[in-house]
């Protein structure tokens, strides 16, 4: 193999193979990015046996064939290529080596055979639809921060992203929860994704997938079935294992009746919630919101440090209510309102809360609160 | 003790009082800041037993008086108010607790008497003299990279700042090593410092002076004793015990018969550097330099990774000289030069290395080749 390509194409391409190369591997070959040369196309391939990215870039292709070699490692020396430049690279077999070269500089990389390389089995897709990146990312995006790390609860440690059906209208869903709080995310239902089975994406591949996203008018090609999930531009293919499990019917803890309608101006709440919570010093910071007519007050009590106290304007017509929240959980959903006011439903102190962005159900979260 | 006070102001005098502040305090008075207001100045005065920061901030004093707080949790709450508001100070002395309002956000933090709080000692001072704030900066920004990290060797654990001659002048020199490098900086002597005793400034010293030192216009009053040094700007007084410790006799370190000389682009030559290293994963990362001339070849070789080869057009007129370095010791000093090109002076492949700017002699490094 030999192929020469410029150095910005080549440091994207080896970019996004790397970050999905696990830091610690006991198999060395997973720390390798494969790379094929054919036509006038090089493609660099990674995975860490769960996801796997295939990126594809233009490139000067001298002699055909592949290699592997250390992800990080070639990552790393392309960063600190000069802009601009011609990187040539050409693999050795025999020697077992890849030469890396551009202007006067000049590697030689151990390899690792390609045969050794794990590519993921090709499977059969049962849907096949068409999604804009700005719709994907807001569902994942918005969704992501409520997903699980306990290792235990496995199957909440991703995104459930399903077909549904929200006021008689068939929509794409993505929910996740911790048990603590929840978001519930809803997009209209692209054409062809009638009949996608219900999957949960793993942490780790929403947070890859979230580099394909970036350009809004980009659309991405989506691919599902019981095991795996393929998202694809038309330059880079992220395929990756589900989650094996069932993710819970979340329906039940969304509360339905909650009718204590609290509105207020999210970004003032937040900057309020994160200043009385500087008075804890505790991991969960228990925030307790007093509500009386268009009066909510904030406050904080931890007996050793101290105590605060802030008052904020808002709309709230209904009787008095006292209800506690961890402020983390509070500052999280209310940094998801991008427009419009946050409202936020209650019922009793100790039941679930509500909370939404103005009068849009397609964006809904719950958090449940604490004692205070 | 009540008083108001502007948040911008208040936020730079608590910030600068935090800093000195251990993370981890197992005498509670330390991890507070000592409040004292009177006439129309409130001062902010925090310890670490070595160090002692004041900062004098105007304020409107209603009432005068003393209180100390907990450094972290006001400076965090201080940073999230509003910009431009105004904080008011309260300290209830019966209740234990200082309330800091600000618009309606109220708070009530924990004191402890005045009377706790350690003052440090006021010393009698050997030399007082006035240097300008961009003149400190360079002695001790272009020296404190070479600063030991090795406990055992405590009286390297700093700069040592002190009177000398060089060519005929009496110097300023500022010196740091850690016994693999060495940086020596020289500024001309200010008026009235003939007298000063040499002292090691500590590592954190030099952190916290650097605070004081980002206006160039800016002439700070340095006092030195054999114990204590104090740099002081009008609003802020920094005041820090000395190593007391003997530094070694450095002179003895500095080749003067090097002649080889090898001139390089300081930028190109550290870029190079970087590049080749890429492909060792040792910590130590061995660099090889073999000189021919007007030629200079890097290269590293990783038996388990690979290898990397550059070459640079330099002016170098000398025999042959093939030298090993560490990697991370040849970046460091190579990004000490700011305008001319980097001078080198080897002697042979086992002794010290000599690096200046040009030929500029007030600012000299040496660094301890390794075996290659």
């Amino acid at each position: 193999m030999k192929i020469s390509i410029e150095r910005g194409t080549l440091l994207k391409a080896v970019a996004q193979a790397q970050s999905v190369v696990e830091r610690r591997n006991t198999i060395p070959i997973l720390a390798n990015v494969l790379i094929e040369a054919e036509g006038d196309t090089a493609s660099f391939r990674a995975t860490d046996l769960d996801i796997e990215v295939v990126d594809k870039a233009p490139a000067q292709v001298e002699r055909a064939g592949a290699t592997t070699v250390a992800a990080t490692t070639l990552h790393e020396i392309v960063r600190k290529l000069p802009d601009g430049a011609l990187v040539t690279l050409t693999a050795d077999p025999a020697a077992g080596r890849l030469t890396v070269e551009a202007g006067r500089s000049n590697f030689s990389l151990a390899t690792l055979p390609k045969e050794d390389f794990p590519v993921m089995a090709s499977s059969e897709y049962q849907s096949n639809f068409s999604a804009n990146a700005a719709v994907l990312r807001r569902l994942f995006d918005k969704s992501k921060f409520a997903i699980s790390t306990e290792e235990t609860r496995y199957y909440l440690n991703g995104v459930y992203m399903h077909v549904t059906e929200a006021d008689g209208q068939k929509v794409l869903r993505c929910v996740a929860t911790d048990g603590h709080r929840l978001a519930r995310i809803d997009a209209d239902l692209p054409a062809g994704a009638e009949d996608m089975p219900g999957v949960i994406v793993p942490r780790k591949t929403v947070g890859e997938l979230r580099k394909l996203l970036d350009d809004d008018e980009q659309d991405i090609a989506v691919s599902v079935s019981e095991t795996k999930v393929r998202f694809a531009t038309p330059t880079i293919t992220l395929t990756s294992k589900v989650i094996d499990g069932t993710f819970p019917d979340y329906s039940r803890v969304i509360p339905q009746n909650n009718t204590r309608r609290l509105e207020v101006d999210a970004a003032d709440f937040a900057k309020a919630v994160d200043r009385v919570a500087t008075v804890s010093s505790e991991r969960s910071r228990a925030v307790k919101l007093q509500l009386d007519e268009d009066r909510l007050v904030l406050s904080v009590n931890a007996p050793d440090s101290g105590a605060a106290e802030e008052e904020l304007a808002v709309a709230y017509a209904d009787e008095r209510l006292e209800i506690g929240f961890n402020a983390k959980y509070l500052l999280e959903i209310a940094s998801q309102v991008d427009r419009e006011n946050a409202v936020f439903l209650f019922n009793s102190s100790g039941d679930p809360t509500l909370m939404r962005e103005g009068n849009d159900l397609s964006a809904v979260y719950v958090v449940m609160p604490m004692r205070v």
